[in-house]
């Protein structure tokens, strides 16, 4: 069986990733949850991830001996060992412009994570329309993602980027999250559909579901909020 | 023939892993430098690859109608479409540990990126020893580092990180670039050897050599030097 390790549902949009995409695409796992308390050295957290991760960040899958360590190498694995799933799309032009959709969210988006960090149960509007107005890191990301969004949809006419479910919606999925926490204007009509049509897929809302039950506010994850 | 749009070599890191990849790999491919004047929107360098990359960011690969805008997309666009060239490991967990080093490397050692800009004709010693000495994530990006290089050497033998050159190494070349530039303390002896190594593999040092033809000082790409 495999074993998924995730931190909080809440706040950790790397593991939600790989998790959405096993839910979604019906691969059985076993989750294992690593509470955030804190990332320094010596903290519950890390004691727990360090006979798993060599890098003591969440996600990481087991399978028997093999670690993989990281989201997109962890959706690389699962294309290749179930390929019945589908995980990447079957023609090889749009499989590569997938991979760049998935890998460009994998190392960019940078002003729109760090003002928007994922979380889940917080609706949190003013934070969105402050940084639309002061932050054009976040307004150049949000324009980014649009055209992206609606250029995919457009090409292979929806539902989902690459028409059926891959491993692009759920590397976007976290994205859609923090775009209803924090409903910044500027979204088209079509990417807007798509995320409502995102948050209502069953593997997302099993992810939401899982979030709104924790009630385990993190402050070093909570920039906007003093309590809940 | 596969096109690919590359920056300065002495600067762009990004542009240096798929070429260098490539030409390790004996794959053909037409370059297309784009020099860079500036990243505002109506410079040259945006305006030379509004045709051809979504994102407007080097590198990209171009293979007749299909468009490839992100660099581990490339990558794994090159290993489907290039099986003789074995750019990943032939074996399942191996290739799974690869394409985990390779996606941290696309994701991560944000700190240590921070610090040392891909600058290949340069020589900042002084510059490393602040860093390593001011900088705890800097610190902390080579301490991980070198446990994943020296880890991998040691399970595969060497001379590259799965024993023969794949794109893990291709994707660690312009750390070690920027190794050689900054020489931080802290490397392993086997991890010195390995930066030594790849400096010397012959597609890398075709880039190196294109790097030092270049001169061409570009100020938004030094921090450290008012001039060459």
């Amino acid at each position: 069986m495999l074993k998924l390790y995730v931190g909080n549902k809440n706040y950790s949009s790397w593991s939600m990733r790989p998790w959405v995409l096993m839910r979604q695409a019906g691969i059985d796992f076993e989750e294992i949850p690593v509470r955030f308390d804190s990332f320094a050295p010596g903290s519950d957290f890390k004691r727990a991830l360090a006979q798993v991760s060599p890098t003591g960040k969440v996600p990481v899958l087991v399978d028997g001996d093999t670690t993989v360590w990281d989201t997109l190498a962890i959706a690389e694995y699962l294309a290749e060992t179930r390929p019945d799933a589908r995980l990447w799309p079957q023609e090889r032009a749009a499989r590569a412009q997938a991979r760049s959709a998935a890998a460009e969210m994998h190392s960019g988006f940078a002003a729109l994570r760090g003002a928007f960090p994922m979380n889940i149960e917080a609706r949190l509007p003013e934070v969105g329309a402050l940084a639309l107005r002061d932050r054009p890191g976040v307004q150049a990301d949000l324009q980014r993602l649009v055209q992206l969004w609606d250029g995919l949809l457009a090409r292979h006419g929806g539902p989902m980027l690459f028409g059926h479910f891959t491993v692009a919606d759920a590397f976007y999925a976290p994205v859609c999250m923090r775009l209803i926490t924090y409903q910044p204007e500027g979204l088209s009509e079509a990417s807007a559909a798509y995320v409502q049509r995102v948050a209502d897929l069953p593997g997302v809302r099993d992810w939401i579901a899982g979030a709104l039950l924790e009630h385990d506010f993190r402050p070093f994850e909570e920039p906007y909020r003093l309590r809940r």
